[in-house]
Formats: structure tokens, C-alpha cells, sequence
């Protein structure tokens, strides 16, 4: 944990910040490991240049943030307290500078700036900290990376459960209830985000939602799904067949899925950017006629949240390197006719690109299960 | 859907404020009601003084979006579009002034706001409507509350599920995850946050998580969950005792929770402030010598989400109204001792306070129950 923040205090000396102030639930879990989210409250790291730091929560999380903190010192505030005045008493013991702040302007509000405006009057919130902290996220230690395995496990074991259940007649929220049944009984206590099990058409919608549809022979049913373990996050994508067989229409648009998703994780290489990747996959469903049907970028970086640097998308010259975690997600959405995505998430190294996920891919593997 | 957005127009003349722009998703649900999460991506709804009114989306979300609203015109960007710029071209055809903006302070980022700048550099951002719209919500109509009770009855069942789930040796995951399992198989696709099983010890952390603890003879079990349904969230908490007879302690703690629970039921009316209804509850806890052991406010307002004004604590001088939802629930944490919580969410009128939930709150009911 001490590395990050040495990073940012350097940043702060480079930069002549004198104090900053990081009110993301997920950056304050990045620097001190505790994570709460602290709805309407204030919960906050708050780093001076000298290297004293502070972790400031809710009165409600204080003792549990005690036992998981280490190297900051934990104060917090009771609901009927301002949190405001709390900070300012608090710092001004510490006979340092507050000029110069670097705040998250990606995350904190307007309203709360003008809180720390009223505590702060003489201050400048100019330091804008957001790029530096998701560039600090980028690149994952192998201790990252294993817990990141770890938590692709748990999203492919979630897959099999999943495709376990499929049977005529079922409806996509019964699945989505076995998995996660099945997941906590495991010890698995929480998803990166709201499980997707989508059948037939319904899967056309990409934030479509399960419902109370039910499952039909000759449909696809596309899963989305990750865990959160140790941590960590993963979040994979099957498409799987379900009935004796794939109509032609329904093979080629599989196919040009696969072969966008195939071509990008073989190609993919440190120093290439992300549009160029994005392009790998795009390109190939391009060329087949539904370029259309591929209304969002090719992935996202993903590591302590679900969604970070690096995006994988047209415009992002972001050279790709070693260690960086990002997901491989081409998709084809016809509307009120075929929705297919399939998605792996992985890190890149010299040899190229390892999945955390290891579900098998091919249109005919699943469709003999019933 | 028309009332709100009236009455925010109405703000608009009286500020003399060309155009709202809403980023915070319980915003663009209370006006569209069209929900999603965003993500990093961008989607707001976009009023102009003239009534005109825009609802703006990832393009991922067009479709669906289409689907559900109605008197807002849809329109969206792709991941390889600047959003800025696409909202810019599309109110530069409308003809209107630009110069005045409300926003959210309380949910616009100082980014996103740099970002508007760009785009609209003659404008100026200083009407806050944060305020406006949480006000906006206060007050629920009988649809509103029929949903909100139909929300509490599916807690109510939850708590039912879980009781009967306890067992000597289960795990506090275990019993999450039948709870929520029950209630998908039911249709039920959403808890309103996190399910909150904790037995003994693990309940004196306000903020515990359910882990992997057994259940044990003659310990607490404290239930804090609820459902979002039709839109609507519920939320309550039972601390029901396992066991043969709790220690003369817990009974206690137990009765001096339910006692302040009881009377800020009995006692609130319409015209108390929110701070004097604290209070309340607080007096009785505090009488008994536990008043250091509550460090939380009586109780949050809820409704589309689970946390929404008005806020029942000390320093908040609200009158209570006719048909404001909000949640009472005291609490005493003793550190490694022992932790109990008495919540029940519902609405008030001329009469007084009505529940939304109504699972028994004696600590008798259930501990025979096994």
C-alpha cells in the first residue's frame, strides 16, 4: 500500500501541491484498503506533502476502518457534526501549508467544493489528481493479477453454473438466482455488477435487463457476469447456443463475434494503442456488413472496479503496456432479432495477452447439454 | 410524469434560467422514468424554459430508452463521440437561449462542469436545483405509496425467509443468499442495496458485512435489507434472538431499542421537526445510559432510491410533512458485545405514521422458532 502513496506525494512535490483531498470510495480503498461506501457522508484520504496522512469517515465507519488502516490515521465525524469544520480543526493542528489542494475532478461535486471553499478560503483547488490516480490503477502487481485469476475463476465457475440451469421454460431471472445462490453458498458474497442473463432477442438490448422471459429452443442466451473477490473484480461474456441448431443468420453473426474476439486477444501486443486494438476487432466485423451492430468500444480496463483505465476505443492513443488489465468484448446487436457478445478480460505481458476467464467459446459446445 | 417536470419549469421562469441539465441517474429516473447507470458515460436530461425537453444517452441506451419516455426527446452519442459536442450541435438548432444554467451540485462533477464550459463558454452554471429536486420528491402521491408499501411487503416476506432459514452452524452468506434467492424466483429482481445478515458480535459494526460467521445458540441475528419494486425501494431491520432466553442485558439493549422505535412511531406527527423527532428516540436510548451507543441519525428519507431527503437528525429543522416517507431506526452498537437495530420505513399523514412493513418486533416471536 506504501507505494501508491509515495507516487502521489512525489506528484505533489512536482507539481508544488501542498495537501490533497481523494473523496472516491474507490480511490480511498486504492490508497488505504478500506472500502465503504459512504452514500450521502463523506469519506475521504486526505494527504498532506510531508507524507502525514489521513483517513476521514462517518462516525459509523470509524472502528472498522481502524482495524484495516495502516499508515493513516483514521478521525471521523457523527451525523450531526460537520464534517467540514471537522477536517479544518483537525488540519490545523498540523502547522502545514493548505495552499496549493489536488482534489478528483472526475469525482468530487460541485457542491463539495464549495464546502471546502467555505472551511478553506485562502486555498486554490486547482491540482486536478483524476489522470495520475487511474494511471497509478493501470498497471497491476503480480499480486493483482492473481487475485484477479482468482476472481475470473469464480465468473467462469458462474458460467457453468449457468449453463447448468438452462432449460426450456426457465425464466432469464431463475437463472440469474441459481448462479448467485450457488456463488454465496461458495463464499462468494458480492458481483461486480447486476448478473446478465438475456434470452433471444432480449440480449439485442446490451443494458438490457433479465426478466421474466422464458427460455425457447434456438435461442441464444447471452450471460454477463463477474464476481468481486479478495478485492478484485472479473466480468466475462458468454454467448451460448441453446437447441439442436444455429440457423445459418444466427451462425455468421457468432462467428464474426468470435473471429473480432479471436483476432484481437492473438494480436494484441504491449505498444500498440488502444484504437489500434479496438480496430483489430472492429475491422473484422466491418467487413462482414454489421459494423453498425458494434455500437460501443472494444473493452475497458478493469482491476478494483469494474470499470477503469484503459478504454479500448477509437480515439484513446493510449499505448498499451505490460500488466495492464482490460477486457476483449466485441458484440453484434440486431435489434428484435440476435444479440451476441463475448467478452474475456485479461492482463498483457512480452508473451501477449492472458485471459482471467477460460470458458469455452465454440457455438457447438454448449447446444447438446439439454 | 408531467407534474415534476412542470414544477421544474415553473423554478426555471422564476430564476429566470434558461436551460436544467440533470446528470445524477435518480434525477433522470424521477423525470423519465427511464433507469440506467451511466457508468463514466454521460446521461442527463436537458429542460429547456420553453418546455422542451431532451433526454440524452449512451448510445447502448437509445433503444430502451425510447422504449419508456415520453414527452423528452431521445437523443445519444457513441463511445467515439464527444457527447459535448453532440449535445451542443443538437441545442443549437432549438433557437433559445443558452445563458443561464441549473445543475446539481450536489452530483455534478467539477469536471463535467469544465466540460460544459468548453462547450458553452458564455454561459454561467450558478443555479443549483439539487435542493429543488430533492424537495420535488419529498412528498409522494398515492400511487408512489402504494408502490412503497407493495416494496415493504416484499421485505416483510424477505425477513420471513431468513427466519426460517436460521440454523444452528449456518453462515450469515448462506442466509443472504436463500433470502435472495426466494425473492428472484418470486420476480423480485433487485434488493435495494447490500442484504444485511449478522449474527452476535457482527452486529455492533453499523457497517458490518455478512461473512462466513456460524450461528450460534442464544445470539442476535440482525436482518437490514429491502427490495426495489416497480421502481420503489423498501427497507427495514429485525434484530430477532436465536437461542432459548436472552441474558437479562439483552433483553435490555433489546427493549430500550424498541422502546425509542415505538414511541418515534407513536409520536410523530405532521408539523415536528425532523430534528425533534430524533430526539425522540434519542431521549429514550440516552435515559437508559446507551445514548453513546447510538452514533447514527434516527433515520433517511427513501423512495425511487433508499436514501433521499428528509433526513431525521439533529440540526435538520424540516417540518415534517403529509405523505414523506422516511425511515426510523435507533440502534445500540456495544463494541464485540453485542448490536441491535429496530427500523421500519413508512409514511406520514393526518393520523399519523404508517409502516410499509410490519414483521413483529418482540423478541419472543422467533426465538422458539427452531
Amino acid at each position: 500500500m506504501k507505494k501508491p502513496i509515495q507516487k502521489i506525494i512525489n506528484k505533489m512535490m512536482e507539481e508544488n501541491v501542498d495537501i490533497a483531498f481523494f473523496d472516491n470510495p474507490n480511490t480511498v480503498y486504492f490508497l488505504t484498503g478500506f472500502r465503504s461506501d459512504p452514500h450521502e457522508r463523506i469519506l475521504a484520504t486526505i494527504i498532506l506533502k510531508n507524507g502525514t496522512s489521513f483517513l476521514f469517515t462517518p462516525a459509523l465507519d470509524e472502528k472498522d476502518a481502524k482495524n484495516i488502516v495502516e499508515d493513516f490515521e483514521v478521525f471521523s465525524y457523527l451525523d450531526t457534526e460537520n464534517p467540514w469544520e471537522i477536517i479544518k480543526n483537525k488540519l490545523s493542528k498540523e502547522n502545514h501549508s493548505l495552499l496549493n489542494w489536488a482534489i478528483e475532478k472526475n469525482y468530487l461535486t460541485l457542491l463539495k467544493k464549495e464546502y471546502l471553499e467555505s472551511a478553506f478560503p485562502e486555498s486554490h483547488y486547482n491540482h486536478d489528481f483524476s489522470n495520475t490516480l487511474e494511471l497509478l490503477k493501470l498497471q497491476k502487481n503480480p499480486s493483482e493479477l492473481e487475485k484477479m485469476k482468482q476472481a475470473g475463476y469464480w465468473a467462469d465457475e458462474s458460467l457453468r453454473i449457468g449453463a447448468e440451469t438452462l432449460k426450456v421454460g426457465i425464466t432469464e431471472l431463475e437463472v440469474v438466482a441459481k448462479i448467485e445462490y450457488e456463488l454465496k453458498k461458495r463464499g462468494i458474497k458480492q458481483m461486480s455488477f447486476d448478473t446478465m442473463v438475456l434470452f433471444g432477442k432480449n440480449a439485442a438490448s446490451p443494458h438490457g435487463e433479465p426478466g421474466n422471459n422464458r427460455l425457447e429452443k434456438d435461442q441464444f442466451v447471452l450471460f454477463d457476469l463477474g464476481v468481486v473477490h479478495n478485492g478484485y473484480t472479473s466480468d466475462v461474456t458468454r454467448t451460448l447456443f441453446f437447441g439442436d441448431q444455429p440457423s445459418e443468420h444466427q451462425r455468421e453473426v457468432y462467428e464474426t463475434v468470435l473471429k473480432a474476439h479471436d483476432q484481437a486477444m492473438q494480436q494484441v501486443q504491449i505498444g500498440m494503442t488502444a484504437e489500434e486494438l479496438d480496430a483489430i476487432a472492429r475491422d473484422v466485423i466491418t467487413n462482414k456488413g454489421y459494423g453498425v451492430y458494434f455500437n460501443h468500444r472494444l473493452g475497458h480496463g478493469l482491476g478494483q472496479s469494474v470499470h477503469e483505465y484503459p478504454s479500448i476505443m477509437s480515439g484513446n492513443k493510449l499505448k498499451l503496456d505490460k500488466n495492464m488489465c482490460f477486457s476483449i468484448e466485441p458484440g453484434i446487436y440486431i435489434t428484435d432479432d440476435v444479440g451476441v457478445r463475448i467478452e474475456d478480460c485479461g492482463y498483457l505481458d512480452e508473451v501477449g495477452f492472458h485471459s482471467f476467464t477460460s470458458f469455452p467459446t465454440d457455438i457447438d459446445t454448449y447446444k447438446h447439454l439439454k
